[in-house]
């Protein structure tokens, strides 16, 4: 039975998943890269970005890497909110605009991009991107299919996120809890009470003074 | 210099430290006492609660009981919110209610508790509650004076720590995070983004789930 899982999900120690103001210049609002600053400097994100080898070396191993690798084992699919894919908001005027990632997308997967507007898919690299407006267990259904029988990563953002994790579809959640305060953005815990108790939960702080949350459905 | 220093402050996950509907029989609202379970076993809150030696034992030590006992190492004073002191609201109609600590509270000090009614001031055993109205640097200002020149504990609750926070008086913040999801309640963290920025920051994972966080004023 295929899993969806979350990875890498950073959060402010307040529980904003982004912060205020996505732009195309700032992917994460006025958090600037904070929220992701554990993991740029792993192995695994230095390998993805293809800057290998240059002034950066190979990237750190050690507890932040040793989660942040566990990504992309066993998934065969993702799925992702519009506001991963991009900034722009409503109909989607400019379909030059391909995405963050440049002409060779580190998904090497299909992906669905949960939007209410329509565009054609989108094949860059070995991703394509299919635009979808889908409910979440329908999503999950047809990634699911794409997927071929492995699991599905649920991508992010925090909204979408959330808005799984009160269907209940999420199998794995592992969360970043990143010591700064963001006071603004999207929240990633409203309306969740009483989740942990639907998992097990495994808790280790790291060096870099995140500490990495790791839940794992109890069996049904 | 004496230092405002808040100790063993639980919040979930959420940001929540105390649930909604705080009440006599439930001081932590519908949060009852999950916020406190790491500390129960405790050695330090095993020997405050006078039960050692009976069935309990003499309680843990270890990374939780290393955190919760430094609550009263070099404490002169401390200041509370009146949501700590009971449970009533308005003016004191029950004189004859004391606190939820009886004939010997484990202050062992002078405590200032913040309220807007007035109320004679009471000893109990070796702590005397002050009920005043003042705002927070007054508070301080007071509270250090009772202190005679030690440190002074910031009590809680939830409320009356932000505020001080907010006001720029607190010198060392322990806060306890625990892996439960509230949903509800009294936020700790509204209204003080980039805080971190003012303090070091220290973060220890705990085998009971909880994570401390230690947030210590950078040198002004």
């Amino acid at each position: 039975m295929s899993k969806l899982r979350v990875h890498n999900l950073a959060v402010s120690l307040d529980g904003f998943g982004t912060g205020e103001g996505q732009s195309l210049e700032a992917p994460f609002g006025h958090a600037g890269g904070r929220l992701m600053e554990w993991f740029f400097p792993t192995r695994t994100f230095v390998s993805m970005s293809g800057h290998e080898g240059e002034a950066i070396g190979a990237g750190t191993i050690g507890i932040d890497d040793d989660f942040a690798s566990r990504w992309g084992d066993g998934i065969g699919a993702e799925i992702m909110g519009r506001n991963k894919f991009g900034p722009q908001r409503g109909p989607w005027e400019d379909h030059e605009w391909e995405g963050w990632w440049g002409p060779e997308p580190p998904f090497h997967s299909p992906v669905v991009v949960l939007t209410h507007h329509e565009r054609p898919d989108l094949a860059l690299g070995e991703t394509t991107f299919f635009f979808r407006s889908l409910p979440p267990a329908e999503a999950l259904a047809f990634a699911s299919e794409l997927a071929g029988g492995q699991d599905v990563r649920l991508g992010g953002g925090p909204t979408v996120v959330r808005e799984f994790l009160e269907a209940d579809l999420v199998d794995h959640l592992h969360i970043v809890v990143v010591p700064i305060l963001l006071g603004r953005g999207e929240r990633i815990w409203d309306g969740l009470e009483a989740l942990e108790e639907r998992f097990d939960v495994d808790v280790t702080a790291s060096p870099s003074g995140v500490v990495h949350y790791v839940l794992e459905r109890k069996a049904r």
